[in-house]
Order: structure tokens, then C-alpha cells, then sequence
């Protein structure tokens, strides 16, 4: 006898009627002590169990309650109800583990609407939930995605330090990682921490970005990308940021500006696309959440679009390219800006631009997504290359409808000459990366590459409006459960 | 005009003869002003490109030197040497970047043999080696075989967290992560380090398994992976251990041993097939570096098997299924215990199995890798099955040539009741992994899963004999560069 899972079973459909099979899953529901609608987390479908109450015992019967596991064989029938095309007549029925009713109250497994606080509260056991198992599934639609997108290309993964004894990157606030016993420190004779007896015999902390790493691999492999995870110590506690997030960091050696951002757009579309394809279920699943989420907002704050509509926005569209020169004009004449509604003016060239810009260009004044490029060196890193004009950097930002800015990146500044002033003007220790530099040294060339915020662009699938609910088990300040 | 990777490029061979291409890549040597042997990385090998000295400024020539960048455009021919179907006759030739021959000389870059220490002082350099080129390729191979392996069998990719709050899993020591300033620790009223001001609000460190948050996915997905770093700050300065290592970790609802052992198996045969399938060349070269290494190794320490035999040896072979009961009596009789050649001799039930021993039941005893199951309880984690004869548990460890243990794993304890006493043995607080026993609460079911070192598969598909020597940026003891 085959053993299927629900999907494959829901794929087969009517081919394997009148077939004896074996299934698993948990009970979601049990109706008129006759219809068990049994999930095993293969999708989000449930397959309907029909139950002849004569056939089996009375005490089996009173164990297949919501959250219980079983195992049943049966045959497949086409089904008389609408929305399904097969369901299984029980011929035999294992109880694998009970839920004793009055301890799933108290938990997210009761079906009823929890709030998403809740689900949060008890993540262990939101992967049984619908919308849970939903982002879940699109989230890794969309991590395969990444990786089979780079490895057609050619591109080699690599996997950059998460430890790191440098902190050049300079991308954020960083976590300590030590080996010392906080309570017994040792300490050097004019009492100092002496970090020469840690772990790693200096000071170490957590990665912000694999970038400058993976710049020294590009200038070898060609082609490379980082997937891994990344950390802000910062005290953020907002619905967009994480103090562990996953980044993927693709660097191309021989890639100028525009190739650069040829490949973000093409990229962001496979991505996108294949969830699209991957999971039809799922989204229709998180639209419906997502408009009824709207649907309970103020008119005024209501997005336009509904969530397909706001990935097709991404599908169909020509990004559009726009300096930040530009843009800046675009801004300090537009009617938002005229008419003071923007939080933050936009009276001239140099400030950096906030999210309410972004959105304003990307939905108000274009109405397609925007890769903004060349942006004032001051407020960008200094690893960006240094345009002909001295003042710009050759950064580019791809700003999407909803959510701002979802890819970051630039092309790298390749010139040691021209690196080595940057370097001294943002006060960074040469000694400290003097293998970066090496980099620039010995054959140096052309090169660009991004990051991209795996969580942003799962929010932006999903149409989830809080970062902790599109991770397992979210890291933020006051909170390491689990 | 075209621009090709060298990859691609050597792959269309004659198709492209008589096109103008445009080329990229760093120059491996300049034979007689006239031959330059390019490499970009998309590849091991380099392609010709032919110099007419005539035609280019004097100059220009002396720029070309190793470790230089070039951008090439030129027409590709048939080829007259050998060892190679087309070249590239140089019409423009752009140098992006010089290398000074004085400051090459003492990097890794100059083309001489260097020692793999020396490739790992300067790791930013050595993706340019031919070796280190081979070693990442297979590597990127093998990581995208174990996504593509478990998306095929709709697997969903759960990240787990790199800071936890836990130290439950107890598979070794931990590194603690902190936003402290160690000089300035804050104190509770009797002294002690008070972590309620650190970021997290309690002592937190990094993960040495995501094992257990893995099951409590699988217990609402069905089926998960986990594909991360973890830690060990553990002072092993061996040739087998990193203090930053990538695992991979399946776990599987509703799966018995016997069915984690055939995934485990089928799993290890599809990645090795896929890196033999896409990388031939680099697999070659490294078979060749293998076999002049063992050739230089003293008679009784060399292995029986060539590196590309003993990946046959895996492919080739069921994998043997043998009880721990059985295989301590086996090695009991055998001669190695019998004539004292063993270190640890195998006297009776009980005792944990050594390398020596495993290698001689694979390498000696049966010639196939082999799977031990049904390990002592109590040289075994709390969390495995505990077996009908109350002193066994349903741990399965994969053994292979030449490296020994590749996976462990086992089916898990789903009875709460044994659980909580098998916590209890262990001295394990039942208060801190309260979310661990409540996915045993609420439809618990028979479930499995295992576990992969990637640098340990990536040591035995390469060949390469020291694990700092397949990852980019190894983390050891005193080692933190880059």
C-alpha cells in the first residue's frame, strides 16, 4: 500500500481513486463525529477523512480531537462535497498521539482567530497554523529560488565568517561573541580586559555583513553570493527590524554599475515569479489575510494594490533608473512636498532620503519600481566607487511599492589610490583590512554587487506586516525564547 | 559583440570559432610575450590567448604580467596545441589592473607550489589558487545538491536561530554572545553579571544544533531542513575541527530509523553524484593532488583507495545496516583487537566506538560504508528513542572511508512520559525547554532526523586532508582573521 503525503495525494487527485492508501497528519477539525479534516503540513490544504461511526470504537473515536496525529488507511473516493476532488473513506484509523482538549485551549492549536501576538508567543507551535505554514512555505519557495537563480548563472555560494575580528563594515552595532566567563575575567596589568586570552586571542563579534569578504572571493571565483545570517545589536523594536536576519549578498567581479543593476531587477523577478508558481495556494491564502487587513485600516492608510497586484506590479514593470539628483528634483517639486505633507521636506540636494520619498516615487510618481543610482558620498559606505564628479557615489537602491528600499547596492571602488582616501576620510583602520586592500593590489578590477534582506523581501510576498512573523523564531531586544 | 564567462566559452568550443568575443579574467602566466593563460574562476582551466608582439604597444606588454586583470577582445580559433580546442587571437587588450612582480613575490599568486599553510595566512588570495578554486566549486556544488536534493522532496528550508537563549542540546561547549561592554559589566546587588540589562534580557549564546527548534517545525511541516552555521568553542586544534561550521539538519515528522536511515543514504549518494556530475575537472585535479599526497605518505598510511574510487565506493554500495550489539562483536574477534592492534580495544558492550574502529568495520571488514544503529543510552543524547529493551536507543551513525562518522542521527522520543524521564537523567531543566515537551503534548507522532557536517563531506568529496582547508575563512582556536 502507498503512503502519500496530503499534497501529493491532492496533486493525483481522481488518478488514484478507488486506490487503499496511507496517510498522516494532524486533525484540525473533526465534524458531526464523521468528517476529520486531517493537515500534515505539506500544504495548506487539509484532505477530509470520512468516518463511519459504526466501524470503529467509541474510545478511538473520542481521541480524534483538534491537534491530535494520526494514521490512516483508506480508500480514495471522489468526493460528493464541492472545493475538494477526493477524500478518503476510513478503513483504519491510529491514534499516534492525543491532545487532551482542555490543554489545547489554552494554545494556538484551538481553530479560532489568535492574534498574530500569540501565534508569536507560542512559535513552536505556530508551524501548525494556516498562516504560519503558509509563510513558511513561500519563504522557502523563495530561499530555493535564490540559490537555484545564482547557481544557473554560475554564481558560487559561499559561506563568509559569521565570527569576525573586524568591524570595518561598519553597517550597525555589533554583538560581542567571547568564550570568557563574564563572572571571571582576566585582565591585562592596567586592567583592561585581556582579550588575548579570549577564544579567538582578540576581540571578536558577530558579522554585520559578509560583504568584504566576499569581495576577496569574487576577485578569485568571478561570480559569487553569500546566504547567510547577519546581526544588529541595535534597540530597534519595530515591525521591520531583526537583531538576526538572513542576507544574501551576490558579488561580480567585471560587473559595472548598470550590470549591477540589470541583475538585481532579473533577479528580484525569478524570485518573485517562482513563488508565484511554487505556491499559488499559499498566496491566495496570505491575499485574502492581506486585504482583509486592509480592508480594516483607515481609508487613507490602505495600500492600493492587493498583494498579487503588488507582485505583478513587480513582474510586468521595467524598473525604472533614476539618479538621485533626480529624484531629488522629482521631490522638491512634488505637490506632497509643496503642500508640506511630507514628514520630512525635501529642500535640497544632499539629505538622505527617507521612506516616505521612496514610496512617493515608487507609488505616486512612477507607479513602477525605482532603482535610484549615484547618491552623495557622504551618506553612502566607503567601499562605493567615487564618480568623475567627486561628490557622488556609485550606489544604486531598489526601492519597491509598499516597503522602500529592498535591495541595496553599489559598484565597489577598485582604484587603492582613490579606496585609501575613503578609507582615511570615514577614519577606518588601514592595517585592520589590509587584506581588502590586498584585493586592490593584484590585479584589481571592475566589480559591483547587493545585498538583499531575505525577511524584507518574505514581507513583501507575503503581505505580512510584522518581520518577527515571517521568521521561525525571531530575535529581538528582550527576546531570545526558544 | 558577445561577452563570455571562460567556462562557457571552452564549453561552446568550435561552435564560437572565427566570432569575436570579449573575455575577462586574471592572468596565470605570459609564456614567451606571446601565450597568456587567463583564468576567471568560472573554471579550473585557463583559456590561450594568443599575443601578436607586433601589435601592441611595448608598454602595454609589460603590464601583462601574472596576477594581472585583462579584458580581452579577440577572434577565438581552432587551437594547434593540445590539451585544448580553441584559443583567443588578441585584437584589443585592455590591462584593469597592474601586479607589481616585486610585491607578487611573496604572495600566494606567484607561480610556484606553496604549502596549504601558507595558502591559508593569505585565504584572501588563495580563490585565485587552482586548488582552493577546485576545492570552492565542489563545494558550491555540494550545498546546492542538498537544497535541490530536499526541495525535490518538498522539504521546506526552516532557518533556526544562531543566538539561543538554550544550551539544552548539550552537543558541547558554548560561545556567549553579548552587547555588553565587558569592560563595564553591570552588576545585580550581589555581585553577579546581571544579564536582565543585556540585549536579550538573559545570558544568551550561539547555537551548537538547531535540532530542537527543527522538530518543533517538523511537528507542524511534516518534513524540514536546517542548513546554518553552528559552534563549538571547544580548544580542538585538530585537522577535524572548526569553531564555525556549517550543518545540515533534516527531521522528519512521522518517519521510524529504518526510514532516516534510508534517506540518509539516498541523500549522500544524490549530492556525490551531482558534484561528480558538474565537476569533473575540478574533481580530477583534486584527484591527482590526493593521489601524489598518499603517494608521499609512509606504505601502511596510505589509503587503499584513489580519491575517485573511494566516491564509487559509495555510489556503488548498499550501505550495510549493522546494530552497535553486532559490531562490538565483530570487532571483539577481529584480528586488530585480538592482536592488540588496536589503541582502545573493544573488550565488552558499552564502551563508544573509536575512528579506528569504525574505519576497520567500513575500510576492512565489510568494504562498504556502513550505518550502526541502536546505540548504549547512555553514550547517546536525552532526545533519542529509547528501544523495548530499555537500555538501547534508536541512534544511527553513517560511517565512511577514510573520515568515519559522516551523519548521526536517530529517531527521536515522542512519548512524553519516557522524555521526561530521560530529561531527568540527563539533569536537564524540564523549565527551559517547556516548548520542546509541548510538541509532545499535542499530537505527538514517531519522528526522525539527522545530522551532516557540510566541511566533513566537503573533506571527503575533495579529498583534501585538513578542514581549514574547504571552508573560506576557517574560525579556530587564536584564529579569527579576516
Amino acid at each position: 500500500m502507498q503512503s502519500y503525503s496530503i499534497k501529493t495525494l491532492l496533486e493525483k487527485g481522481k488518478e488514484v481513486a478507488l486506490q487503499e492508501v496511507s496517510i498522516h497528519g494532524w486533525v484540525r477539525s473533526f465534524r458531526s463525529n464523521r468528517f476529520i479534516a486531517l493537515n500534515d503540513g505539506s500544504c495548506l490544504k487539509t484532505i477530509q477523512v470520512v468516518v463511519d461511526f459504526d466501524k470503529f470504537d467509541e474510545e478511538l473515536i473520542q481521541q480524534i480531537t483538534t491537534a491530535a496525529s494520526l494514521q490512516v488507511v483508506g480508500e480514495v473516493v471522489e468526493s460528493q462535497g464541492k472545493g475538494q476532488e477526493i477524500e478518503i473513506v476510513a478503513k483504519d484509523i491510529k491514534v499516534l498521539g492525543v491532545a487532551a482538549s482542555e490543554e489545547v485551549q489554552g494554545t494556538i492549536l484551538q481553530p479560532k482567530a489568535h492574534s498574530l501576538e500569540k501565534l508569536r508567543e507560542q512559535a513552536h507551535l505556530r508551524f501548525r497554523t494556516n498562516l504560519f505554514g503558509a509563510v513558511m512555505r513561500v519563504r522557502n519557495a523563495l530561499m530555493f529560488a535564490i540559490h537555484q537563480y545564482f547557481n544557473e548563472l554560475d554564481f558560487v555560494y559561499i559561506n563568509t565568517p559569521i565570527i569576525t575580528g573586524s568591524d570595518a563594515e561598519g553597517a550597525g552595532e555589533m554583538f560581542h561573541v567571547t568564550n570568557f566567563d563574564l563572572d571571571n575575567l582576566p585582565r591585562t596589568e592596567d586592567g583592561k580586559v585581556d582579550y588575548s586570552q579570549d577564544f579567538f586571542g582578540k576581540a571578536t563579534n558577530l558579522t554585520v555583513s559578509g560583504q568584504l569578504e566576499g569581495e576577496a572571493a569574487a576577485m578569485g571565483l568571478g561570480k559569487i553570493y553569500t546566504f547567510g545570517p547577519t546581526f544588529r545589536a541595535e534597540n530597534s523594536n519595530t515591525s521591520r527590524h531583526l537583531a538576526e536576519f538572513w542576507m544574501i549578498e551576490p558579488e561580480m567581479a567585471f560587473y559595472n554599475l548598470d550590470q549591477n543593476m540589470d541583475l538585481a531587477e532579473d533577479f528580484l523577478k525569478y524570485v518573485i515569479q517562482y513563488a508565484k508558481d511554487k505556491c499559488p495556494d499559499d498566496l491566495a491564502f496570505l491575499a485574502e489575510r492581506y486585504a482583509k487587513e486592509q480592508s480594516q485600516k483607515p481609508a487613507d492608510e490602505r495600500s492600493e494594490l492587493g498583494l498579487m497586484d503588488r507582485l505583478d506590479y513587480v513582474l510586468n514593470n521595467r524598473f525604472i533608473r533614476l539618479s538621485y539628483t533626480e529624484a531629488i528634483d522629482i521631490l522638491k517639486n512634488s505637490k506632497p512636498n509643496k503642500k508640506g505633507k511630507f514628514k520630512y521636506p525635501v529642500d535640497g540636494w544632499g539629505v538622505d532620503l527617507q521612506s516616505e520619498h521612496e514610496r512617493y516615487l515608487v507609488e505616486k510618481h512612477f507607479k513602477t519600481p525605482v532603482i535610484l543610482f549615484d547618491y552623495p558620498q557622504e551618506i553612502k559606505a566607503f567601499y562605493m566607487r567615487l564618480n568623475e564628479d567627486g561628490k557622488t557615489v556609485r550606489a544604486m537602491d531598489v526601492l519597491f511599492p509598499g516597503i522602500g528600499e529592498i535591495i541595496g547596492g553599489s559598484q565597489r571602488e577598485e582604484r587603492l589610490d582613490v579606496l585609501d582616501e575613503r578609507i582615511k576620510q570615514f577614519g577606518i583602520d588601514q592595517e585592520e583590512i589590509w587584506w581588502y586592500r590586498d584585493t586592490r593590489r593584484f590585479g584589481t578590477v571592475p566589480h559591483s554587487g547587493f545585498g538583499l534582506g531575505l525577511e524584507r523581501l518574505v514581507l513583501f510576498v507575503t503581505g505580512m506586516g510584522n518581520i518577527r512573523d515571517v521568521i521561525p523564531f525571531p530575535r529581538t531586544p528582550n527576546n531570545a525564547e526558544f
